[in-house]
């Protein structure tokens, strides 16, 4: 059986990829990161939906101690738009997260013989984050192949993008077909008890599910401890 | 004042590279890896390094629980050669690792403003590394310059590689010209309170001072802890 390695952070993005990548064939293993996340919480519904999925998984713990964004400090507001359209790169861009995400994952890859690596960016994230793009990802696959042994002995590690040039509401459908359990993901940048539905992921769940016509499977309000 | 971020493991070429950067001008924050080496001591010259250079640093830890080299897995040997020269990949290879270190540096030049990062690779490694050789650099610049919002902003953060092609004798030159405390410096590929002198790190460090007509500043022996 074919062995990839994937991005997982619990949310409704990497979750589908993570079927997309079995609905491929893959033996998965997922990678979690505990990077000093605002929405810790997240690691929590990446550890279910690995599990329920039936896939290997790891926590990966590291910080990031020069912040740099609202997702890993707190002083600085997460943001919430009226409508989830982003122009500008948001406060919660996290420098360079991708390429560090993407290098462990290569690292992992290359040493389990794995031959493929799966991560769920896509066209909303790309709207606004810099590291979620194709020229992106094109540059990412160089390093891949010239930077490991695996790349220059001709065994290159394939980099999947799934769901590169699909929005909120096409993932959904795509993972509803799937079996995606999307009533244990968790999308709010917040941390806290429940999602807090104004944020601008949350926006981005709430109008994808809507759009979809299907009912979102989890409960959003008020959480005690965000 | 410029800044930049050094890659600092502790031994001959970082240490070397961090003298080069602060001669070019820059106020020099130096990124330390505890990542689970066998051979953790460089990590207390690395401090030491970056003291006696008069500079900032940090210590990120994280773990590489899947291995896949020598310097990470105590069941697989340190290669000993009778000559430093190497025309395979030596087992001391780490899948991706500078791709991680990298990944790193460019979060925290990001982050913090810098407008360079600088690492210590080069020519002799690059005989045996493929994430040491100019190919490697040059795909992992466009890396930076496309998946960072200071990239896509016009900002391209710079990386350095001032050792790219010089080799051992040559960098030890440099650094005594400018006064990095070989002394505090640790080359070993092994664990323990003395360096070994026989793996491939200590002979290519013995045969670069040799050649220089330098008296190596280090003793090695025998250690009880290896």
């Amino acid at each position: 059986m074919k062995n990839a390695i994937v991005l997982l952070s619990g949310g409704i993005d990497s979750s589908t990829t993570l079927y997309i990548a079995k609905s491929f064939g893959y033996k998965c293993s997922c990678l979690i990161f505990d990077y000093g996340q605002r929405n810790k919480r997240e690691i929590v519904s990446a550890r279910k939906v690995a599990k329920r999925a039936g896939c290997d998984f790891q926590v990966l713990s590291f910080k990031l101690p020069w912040g740099g964004s609202s997702l890993l400090d707190r002083n600085i507001d997460i943001p919430q738009h009226k409508k989830p359209i982003i122009k500008e790169i948001p406060s919660t861009y996290v420098p360079a997260r991708n390429t560090i995400f993407l290098s462990f994952a290569l690292s992992f890859a290359e040493a389990s013989r794995a031959e493929a690596i799966f991560i769920g960016a896509h066209t909303q994230d790309y709207s606004g984050y810099p590291d979620c793009r194709p020229v992106y990802f094109k540059a990412f696959k160089k390093v891949a192949d010239s930077g490991t042994k695996a790349g220059i002995k001709g065994n290159s590690i394939k980099i999947f993008t799934p769901l590169l040039q699909k929005d909120k509401t096409d993932i959904i459908k795509i993972g509803l077909a799937l079996k995606v359990p999307y009533d244990l993901t968790w999308s709010c940048y917040k941390g806290g008890s429940r999602p807090c539905g104004k944020c601008d992921s949350c926006l981005f769940r709430i109008n994808g599910f809507k759009k979809a016509g299907i009912e979102d499977p989890i409960i959003y309000g008020k959480s005690k401890n965000i």
